[in-house]
C-alpha cells in the first residue's frame, strides 16, 4: 500500500497539484474505508478522498502529507432490482460501468458525461454531477436514492433504501451529496434507474438574439413537456470555431449570432419527429428562430452532437484558456452574456470569448481564450462581478473544491457559508474529511 | 396579538391535543417571524411553527406555554416568472392558491393532496408532502428550487435561488424540507412549475394476486415512460366499501383480490388513451390482469378517482381507526401485505382491514377499525414489527412530528438518529423550534 505513490493520484483533470500525500489507500470494501477513517480520526490526520480524478476543481488533489482514500477497487454492481428499477453499487463504479449495467438489465441509468469512462459514481454524487441530460432526469442527486457513508470518526450510516418517498425524519442523503466529501466518504449507493427512452430526434435552429433563446425554451417546454431532453446554445463564434476544428458542416445559416440543439425523446418504440418539427414549425413563423435544420437520421443527431461537444478541440485551439460553468436566471441572461462579452472583448481583444452550455439548465459554459498566465485572476474577476446581483452561481455543476474557492461569496451569502461551516465544525470537528476544500 | 388563543390553533387533522400556549402570532412578513425568534432565543421558549394544520402526525400541536408562530397571514404570491415557470411565495399560501396562480400564467403546480383547500406550501415544504402525483413529478422537495428560511436565533437565510443547478455547496434548502420545522422556520419559497399535461386518460384494472402489482407497475413504466402518472391499488375490501359508501359502480370484477387506478397523461393537445390500451391489453394478454376497465369520458375518470379517494367516508364508516403510511420496497410488498393481513385478521377478527396507497411511490396506506383505545398501541406494533428487517418506512409521507415518534426507531438506524442530533444541536442548541418532534 505505501509504496512510492503513482503521478496519476497527485492530480486531476483541472491540472492542480497540491503536494505529496503521505500514504495511499485503494481499500476494496467499506470496512476498510472506515478502518483507515478511524485512525486518521485518532491521529487528527488529512484525508484526501478520490474518486475518478476527473473534477474540475482541484477537489480531489492532495496535500503534502495527507492520507488519501482512492476509491478504485471498490467498483462492484452489487445488485440490480429489476422490478423496482433500483441498483445497489459500490462508489468506485466508473459511470459507464452503471450505465452498461443497466442498459443489460433493460432499465437506463441517466446521468451522462463526457468523463462517463474514468469518473466514479462516488464522485458524482458527492459532487452532485450535472452533464448533458439534467433537462429531462435532473442531476445525480435525483438520481441517488439512498447512500452508505463513512462518518469523519469512522461510523459507517447506513441509508441504503430504494425508497422514492421516506418522510421519517431528515433524509441524510442531502448532506453527503454535493458537499465534495467534506462531511462523510460515500461508499456504496442505491441508484434509481429509468426506462429507457425512444430514439433521439434533434435538430439545431439559429437564433436572432440571445433573448430568443429563453423564449424558444419555453415554446418547447410547454409544447413537448417530457419529451424535451436537451437544449443546448452554442454562439456564432463557438459554431464557427468548431466547424472548422471538426469535419462537421453548419447545419444552419452560419452567421446567425446564436444557434441551439435541441433533442426530444419518447418512450421505447415511439419517434417523436413530428411533434419536434411542429414545435419548431410554429417558433419559426413566430419569429423565434430564423432557420433550423432536422436530423433526418441517426448519424445526423451524432453530427448535431459533434458539433457541441467540439470543447476538447476548442480548449486547445485556444489555450491557455479561462473556463466558466455560470448559472444564471433566464431573464438574466441576455443581459450578463452581453456585458461579458462586451468587456471580455474590449480589455482582452485578441482573444476570443465562446458562450456555449445547458442553457435548459440555467447553464452557460464560456471560454475565453489565450490569456497570459498573470491575467487569468482579471478574468475571473471580470466574469464573477458580472454575476453579482443577478441570483447567479460561479458553478452550475463543477463544484468549487479548492480552485472557486477563492469566488463562493460570489454566490453564498454570509449566512449560507456560516451554515456550512456548522454543518462542517458539527460532523467534522477534527477536520479529518478532505478539509480546505469548498469553504477554509 | 394574545387575546384568548382559539381552539383551531390547538390541535391538527391528527386530532392530538397537548395543552395551552401562551402566545398566538399571526406574523405578516419575514421580518415580524424574525423578530419573535430572536426573542424566544433570548430567553429559552420553545416555539410551535404552524401551517395550515392539516397534518397528520400532530407536530403543530402546541405544548403548555409554547409560543405558537402561525403562518396563515404570510399568504401572498409574490412573483410569477413566467419564462423560467418558477413561482415565489410566502410560506403561509395555500397549497390551492399555488395551484391557481400557476395554472392563471399557462403553468402547472403538480404537488397535490386532498387538504389542499386548508394546507401551506410551508408545511408541505416542512414535512416534504407526497400524495397523488408523486410518480410522476415527485415529492414537494423536488418541486421546490429555493428557501428563505428564520433560524433557530432569527438570523434569516435567504437561499430563494430558481437554478435547478448549483454546485458551489451543499444546497442548505435539504436541511429544512422534510425537518418538520425542527431546524428552520420556511418563510418565503421559490416552486418550479411544469408544463400543464394534456388530459387524463385512466382505466381500473382488477389482478390476480399482490405480486402482480409489483409487475404491471414495472410494464407500464416502461411502456409509458413519463406518462405514467398515478399507480394506485386498492384491496378487494376497499372497493367493495368503497363501491357502497359512494355512489360509484364497481368497473371491474369486484371479486377480483386487487385493484389498481391507473392514470396517464401526455403533453397539452395529446390523448394518451390509445397508448394505456395498447399498454393494457398486453398486460391481460400476459395474465398480469384478469379484467380492465377504461374511462371513456372525463367523467368516468372523475368516478374512477372517486372509487380511490372514498378514504374520508372510510374513515368515518370504521371508527375509531388505526392508519399507516408505510413505505416498502416492491420485492417486499407481497410478503408484508399477506402478513399483516392474516396476523390482523387472527388478532381483531372484528375488524376491517383496508389495503390501498400510492403502490408507483413504494406506498402502502392501511386503514384497520374499529379498534377499542386500548388496543391501539398493539395494532401499531403489529404492523410495525412486520416492516423490520424490509427496508421499510413508518412513514412514507406523513412526517414523523409527535404521533410516530415512539416507531422511529422501526425505520432510522441508530446512526441516522444520531445524525438527526448532532444536527439539531448544530441548528438549534437552545431547543427552540417544534422541540419534542421527531426525536427527543
Amino acid at each position: 500500500v505505501n509504496s512510492p505513490i503513482e503521478d496519476r493520484f497527485l492530480t486531476d483533470w483541472s491540472g492542480l497539484r497540491r503536494g505529496a500525500p503521505s500514504e495511499l489507500h485503494r481499500p476494496a470494501d467499506t470496512s476498510e474505508v472506515a478502518a483507515i477513517v478511524r485512525r486518521c480520526h485518532a491521529s487528527h490526520r488529512s484525508i484526501t478522498v478520490q474518486g475518478g480524478l476527473t473534477g474540475l476543481a482541484g477537489g480531489a488533489v492532495p496535500a503534502d502529507g495527507d492520507v488519501v482514500i482512492n476509491l478504485e477497487r471498490m467498483n462492484r454492481i452489487e445488485d440490480i432490482d429489476d422490478l423496482e428499477g433500483v441498483m445497489r453499487v459500490q462508489a468506485g463504479a466508473t459511470l459507464e460501468q452503471v450505465q452498461s449495467a443497466a442498459a443489460a438489465a433493460g432499465w437506463y441509468f441517466p446521468v451522462d458525461l463526457g468523463a462517463r469512462g474514468s469518473c466514479q459514481v462516488g464522485g458524482n454524487a458527492a459532487t452532485n454531477a450535472g452533464g448533458q441530460r439534467v433537462l429531462r432526469y435532473g442531476t445525480m442527486r435525483d438520481s441517488v436514492l439512498g447512500v452508505e457513508v463513512v462518518l469523519a470518526d469512522g461510523k459507517v450510516l447506513d441509508s441504503l433504501t430504494c425508497l422514492v418517498k421516506n418522510s421519517a425524519g431528515l433524509d441524510p442523503r442531502f448532506l453527503f451529496i454535493g458537499s465534495e466529501g467534506t462531511l462523510g466518504i460515500i461508499t456504496r449507493l442505491v441508484l434509481k434507474l429509468q426506462p429507457p427512452p425512444g430514439p433521439p430526434s434533434a435538430a439545431i435552429a439559429a437564433l436572432p438574439d440571445v433573448a430568443s433563446l429563453a423564449r424558444l425554451l419555453r415554446h418547447l417546454k410547454q409544447t413537448l413537456g417530457g419529451m424535451l431532453h436537451a437544449y443546448e446554445f452554442m454562439s456564432r463564434r463557438f459554431v464557427e470555431l468548431s466547424v472548422s476544428l471538426t469535419s462537421v458542416g453548419s447545419p444552419v445559416d452560419p452567421s446567425a449570432p446564436w444557434a441551439v440543439l435541441v433533442e426530444a425523446r419518447g418512450v421505447q418504440g415511439q419517434t417523436v419527429e413530428e411533434s419536434l418539427q411542429a414545435a419548431l414549425a410554429f417558433a419559426l413563423e413566430d419569429g423565434l428562430i430564423s432557420d433550423c435544420a432536422i436530423a433526418a437520421s441517426l448519424s445526423d443527431v451524432e453530427a448535431f452532437w459533434r458539433l457541441r461537444q467540439s470543447t476538447p478541440e476548442l480548449l486547445t485551439h485556444l489555450k491557455p484558456t479561462v473556463n466558466f460553468d455560470c448559472g444564471l436566471p433566464l431573464r438574466h441572461i441576455p443581459g450578463f452574456v452581453d456585458r461579458v462579452d462586451a468587456r471580455l472583448r474590449e480589455r482582452f481583444p485578441a482573444a476570443q470569448h465562446l458562450f456555449f452550455g445547458h442553457l435548459g439548465d440555467n447553464n452557460i459554459h464560456l471560454v475565453t481564450g489565450p490569456h497570459r498566465e498573470e491575467d487569468m485572476h482579471s478574468v475571473d474577476e471580470l466574469v464573477y462581478r458580472e454575476l453579482e446581483g443577478h441570483q447567479g452561481t460561479i458553478s452550475a455543476e463543477h463544484g468549487i473544491g479548492f480552485i472557486k474557492k477563492p469566488f463562493l461569496a460570489h454566490t453564498r451569502c454570509a449566512a449560507q457559508i456560516e451554515l456550512l461551516r456548522s454543518l462542517k465544525r458539527a460532523l467534522d470537528p477534527r477536520q479529518v474529511l478532505n478539509p480546505g476544500r469548498v469553504l477554509d
